[in-house]
């Protein structure tokens, strides 16, 4: 990443399948000022000469985008994510327009914290699995009865909330210390270390299922860098104390 | 033209040159609830199939589009409107954004005027002809470093101010069930009451402050109860498994 405090969100493509849509992408960024791209295992590896024919000018984008295995590795030094989702599932988790959206965003990052959006597939979009990693979801409101946004567009859109609402627009309400995607993520995986060894996880044919929920209901919390310190501290104790005798 | 009250502006193509983004203007129409489409002398002649093609749902808008040989006509029945322009000319009109090109336009048509919005050819834009018959120009303001903005891009910007703005822009967030007090209070209880069996508070001196922090934590989180479910579960798993044998 560059040394600077970045000005803009970060626009993470998770498993994209076109070349040309990567481009595409790119371009939508560029034109609100976007300009840091995490590409999430792209269908067609990486890097790809049909998205750097499409991106044009804004090829700089790509050459400087973040290649990553995994949603968790590409949005590890961010604070709080969105899930851009064409429905609102039932994730239980709060849902944004992109307008409310990026008043978040934008106060967030004025806080110092470090933003991204995240966009799924062309096809199919996010999985669940995705969603569970993501603090929030935002969906574009469109008419019900006909929504055919693809994913240039979808990030045009909300590169454009970013501009609209400008640099003076931002909320002066107080951002506490949010712990990282990585944070988060690292204790997520820790307790479902101790679960397992526990057998809580049982019987398997669910253990899917109860590990995203887990997941899930942690990228939901509002955590804070000391929340997550306390959380780890005392799961060591508790396995600890019990396996020492208790 | 429909015989009720249009609802929402028209969105005036002249001289589009590809069907295709025929087609794909009225998907990015439709998007938002926009059906008025007018077409002013397409290069390739009406219909066209490739803008069928394209179009795929939005058929409909490309069926009912009227079309006309010139502006002047296409934008008859209008009171008021905006030619988009990627650069404003020195034409010494009112210049819109396209957030105060809505505002504009929603105000005209709760006072019963009908407006149109005027998009030119995919590579020249409009003429100076055809914005010298315009009321007032609307330019997206793009990175002055990098603009790129297809038709379709355009039109769906503008559409997507439209509904921003428009009162079904309802945020639409689900309420979730929320555990209580009571029930955030008692796994709270329940896990200080493991964790003090597991000797996790200490030295005794630190223990209310540990306590109060914990407490602290559980309350600020936006838990449901199906949350605090799982909590418990895992929780008693965790002190089973280890008492069990771990």
């Amino acid at each position: 990443m560059s040394d600077h405090r970045p000005d803009t969100p970060a626009c993470i493509l998770v498993r994209p399948q076109l070349g040309e849509n990567i481009g595409a992408a790119a371009r939508a960024m560029l034109n609100f000022g976007w300009h840091d791209m995490r590409l999430v295992a792209p269908r067609d590896g990486w890097p790809n000469p049909r998205a750097t024919a499409l991106a044009s000018g804004a090829r700089d984008v790509l050459e400087r985008a973040r290649l990553a295995d995994t949603l968790a590795e590409a949005a590890g030094d961010c604070h709080f994510t969105f899930a851009t989702t064409a429905r609102t599932r039932d994730m239980s988790k709060p849902v944004f327009t992109p307008e409310t959206a990026v008043a978040e965003a934008r106060a967030r990052m004025a806080a110092g914290q470090r933003v991204g959006f995240v966009f799924g597939p062309e096809r199919a979009g996010l999985e669940n699995d995705d969603i569970a990693q993501a603090s929030a979801i935002v969906t574009v409101p469109v008419n019900p009865g006909f929504a055919s946004l693809n994913l240039a567009q979808c990030v045009l859109l909300v590169a454009y909330e970013w501009m609209r609402q400008g640099d003076a627009a931002v909320r002066q309400a107080p951002v506490p210390a949010s712990a990282s995607v990585a944070e988060v993520t690292q204790w997520a995986t820790h307790l479902e270390h101790e679960l397992d060894a526990a057998g809580f996880f049982f019987p398997p044919a669910k253990a899917p299922h109860m590990k995203r929920s887990l997941r899930n209901l942690w990228s939901r919390m509002p955590l804070e860098q000391r929340d997550i310190q306390i959380l780890h501290g005392a799961l060591r104790q508790l396995v600890r104390g019990k396996a020492g005798g208790g």
